[in-house]
């Protein structure tokens, strides 16, 4: 894909699983909050003290070695920003593998450098050596997403440890937007703040239920966020953000509950796929990759004449006769399986 | 000033005169519709569709040539991005006046480029000539504010159009920040469309009062924003702008109460500052620049001790003894005026 990232539509009022977006919405608690914004709060730039301390102490790390961002969208778009500013001579690259989530090469591109991609290897394997080895004195920054997206395969932490090492100083990005549904992270590893060159962006839009209110966060060295955080606009997160992220951070039974759906989800879909003889990816996240083989595109547009929203990936390289479902609310999935189903037996064969 | 742009405080509970906020609050029509958005509304991507239709209706534009941005702080910073994305050699300049807006300079030199300044003339003149012949092989972006910020000055738009030809291909950047405080906008001009180096910068923090949910908005050819759009994040504005932008558009009637509430606070403060000897800027804004002579940051505290919060702006330059004091709400400005007047009475002599 080159240019704008290309927002995907779905009907209103229909079962959204293209965006793997929180299907159960925010908590109680959470919309509680929103809903305490008043008038005036609403026309005040905002604060930002209290976000910043919550999302600390819940990643128990020092405030300076965090940044908020408006959805983990601007980290990506920033930190890449900050890794092209002194760019010398030449074109700025960066670098990734595809399939993969589009806003790295969106930024990349959009920020006037050019994207080197490297495919996944067989079963989706991660290309750590090719990886490694595509790295040039042009190279600006490389993307890594755990767990990946659209496999939702979860990375080995020394495999990344192991990336950025080589590549210093060469910037990693870490994408973790998933990660609240694996636990695992680079966050927790002491050696982490040995690793100046890695930069770990996290974001509440999934199982925080926060995609709509944008809200993320970068986390590295003071050192590295300093040029980030220049470029991070100073009242970028909205008020509601503001107020919304303590409270969700600290919700954790909220998330444990909707992070149990999203595993029975999980084991729901894999057992229609397997009696539909469809293909399903290993996923620790909260949505798998589906091969349904030839009509990929005509079962999304079944799934879609039934209210059903699935994101059409078959056209993305490696990824031939493949589709991306969210599996959310077990609610959601009952709906997901039964469209499936009944949409399966009118395909063209 | 250098580096990150440095958010002012401002103690909860007084009354903030130092970010040239809607004091008022954002309508009571805008708060019913932020308090209808729902657990799933917010934690699903928003949809622009709505927003966007509202917006080129209010300014009677064709879609095409509008951008929705996260408050125009990301205006300015996409704006300046998409200027320097074909850098060429050497380091892009941003070119503007000061005393002005921070975050012009920041952008700029957060993006890697160097800010060049010329100072306004003799009673805050704008240097039209000397910024015209200031442009040079590396000057990527000229930024110009309209009414001007800090003295709330309001430019001819013929100079802006004629500068906007003598500079041209370099973009224009026009912030009209404060321009419906005025009713006087580029937009409004048949020449707008012939001008396609000109970006127009409008927000709804000021006048609608949304500066905490953050929504600005972009105008030019599509031409010219097609570069600033493939920056500016897909899912850059949360549901809450979404669903606040249509009714804070469509309420005329509250803005309309809120500018005469601003006419007059500023009549109030100029003969407040007549009686106290301080000199008052020709504000075409919600604001004015007071300049207090010697003192002005003791003044500042004392305002302050009194939960008063006006803007410094002694120490830029050009700016010797000035003070910028948004003029909102008048029972705000009457308090504004009985602190002053309170307070000047024990200055230092």
């Amino acid at each position: 894909m080159t240019g704008e990232y290309d927002r995907p539509r779905a009907a209103r009022g229909g079962v959204r699983l293209h965006l793997n977006e929180n299907t159960a919405g925010c908590s109680p608690a959470v919309l509680r909050a929103l809903r305490s914004v008043t008038e005036r709060d609403a026309a005040f730039y905002p604060d930002y003290d209290e976000a910043y301390a919550a999302v600390a102490r819940a990643f128990d790390v020092p405030e300076d070695q965090v940044v908020l961002t408006n959805g983990l969208d601007e980290g990506i778009l920033t930190a890449t920003a900050a890794a092209f500013r002194d760019r010398g001579d030449g074109v700025p690259e960066g670098l990734g593998v595809f399939p993969a989530f589009d806003m790295y090469e969106v930024c990349t591109e959009a920020l006037g450098g050019r994207m080197v991609m490297r495919p996944l290897g067989p079963d989706y394997s991660y290309p750590w050596d090719a990886l490694g080895s595509a790295v040039n004195e042009r190279t600006r920054i490389v993307y890594v997403t755990n767990p990946h997206n659209p496999t939702g395969h979860a990375l080995a932490l020394d495999d990344i440890v192991a990336l950025s090492r080589a590549i210093a100083p060469v910037m990693l990005f870490v994408d973790e937007a998933y990660a609240d549904f694996t636990g695992e992270t680079l966050l927790a590893r002491e050696t982490f703040a040995e690793l100046p060159n890695i930069v770990v962006g996290r974001t509440f839009a999934k199982a925080h239920g926060l995609a709509g209110v944008r809200v993320g966060a970068l986390f590295g060295h003071p050192d590295t966020l300093a040029p980030i955080r220049r470029i991070v606009l100073p009242y970028t997160l909205n008020i509601f953000a503001t107020v919304a992220l303590p409270v969700a951070l600290a919700d954790r039974e909220y998330r444990d509950w909707y992070a149990a759906q999203v595993i029975e989800s999980k084991r729901m879909l894999r057992e229609a796929c397997a009696r539909l003889g469809f293909g399903v990816s290993r996923s620790a996240a909260n949505f798998v990759l589906v091969n349904v083989g030839d009509h990929a595109r005509w079962l999304v547009e079944a799934l879609a004449a039934r209210q059903v929203f699935v994101r059409d990936r078959s056209s993305d390289p490696g990824c031939a006769g493949c589709i991306r479902m969210t599996t959310g609310l077990v609610s959601d999935t009952e709906r997901l399986v039964a469209a499936m189903e009944e949409a399966w037996c009118g395909a063209p064969r």
